[in-house]
């Protein structure tokens, strides 16, 4: 019979729709009320802009002002990601213990390594996380996860309305 | 909260050793005691080999008694897969409804149709079903179902002990 234990469920969420809708089915068929589960929320600042010198020595493309302001962005769209999906997880398993966790890089690499360190009992994710040009020549975020994370994954797709 | 509900979960089971820890997991993490689950087990038997011509017209590699011998090793080998992962539902969680499903084809196609055929709510599986060789040409399993099936879809790999 399946004990009660707790798990770590990494879950890792992005701006967009799909990865609140992986969460949200991960909280409804995943998390057992009442469990010891804790979940990770798991977000992948994309890595800084490479600044190229383009006008020869001395020459950047983005001034300190504009990589600060760039890094601020980022940062927003961090917390705002967080607080939309801690939203859900109180909305849907007000019990369930959360974790945030928010790492520069490429999400491919973040989510390996993250699931690993973190001795994830199951990485929760959506379908992708790239928008459809990028997709093409890196790969699935997801796919590459299935392949490499070493714990159970779990993809959602959202599903078309 | 999350409300008891009917599920259709749909497992992908083979030979290998990886399939039946995929349903260990899935019996341990999934499917919720007390629940009205259902699970149904997939398995897909190989298509049956091509008869090539290589004596010219009338001859055939196999026989029509060789053929009906594999054709009777494939059905006992399906049997005794369904019949092992009967058995880890019964140790796991005796009162989960069990449905099974022998369907002949290629793993990718027939997984990715039942999903849909059977409005599963998600399909479990292994991290492959093809041996080494025949997965470098012919891609993973389930890597294609993970692109193609619209339900959510679960990776188990066994753990390397």
């Amino acid at each position: 019979m399946s004990e009660k234990k707790e798990r770590r469920i990494l879950v890792a969420v992005d701006e967009g729709e799909e990865s609140m809708h992986a969460l949200s089915w991960c909280l409804s068929n995943l998390v057992h009320p009442n469990s010891d589960d804790t979940l990770i929320l798991l977000y992948s600042k994309p890595p800084r802009p490479v600044y190229t010198a383009i006008d020869g020595p001395g020459g950047y493309l983005f001034s300190a002002d504009v990589t600060a302001a760039i890094e601020r962005y980022g940062d927003q769209v961090a917390h705002n990601v967080m607080e939309k999906a801690k939203k859900v997880c109180a909305d849907l398993q007000p019990q369930v213990k959360v974790e945030t966790k928010v790492e520069n890089g490429d999400p491919r690499d973040v989510i390996c390594e993250a699931a690993e360190k973190l001795a994830a009992d199951v990485l929760v994710m959506g379908s992708h996380g790239y928008g459809v040009i990028k997709r093409a020549f890196l790969g699935s975020v997801s796919n590459h996860c299935a392949q490499k994370a070493k714990c159970p994954v779990l993809i959602v797709k959202k599903p078309k309305s």
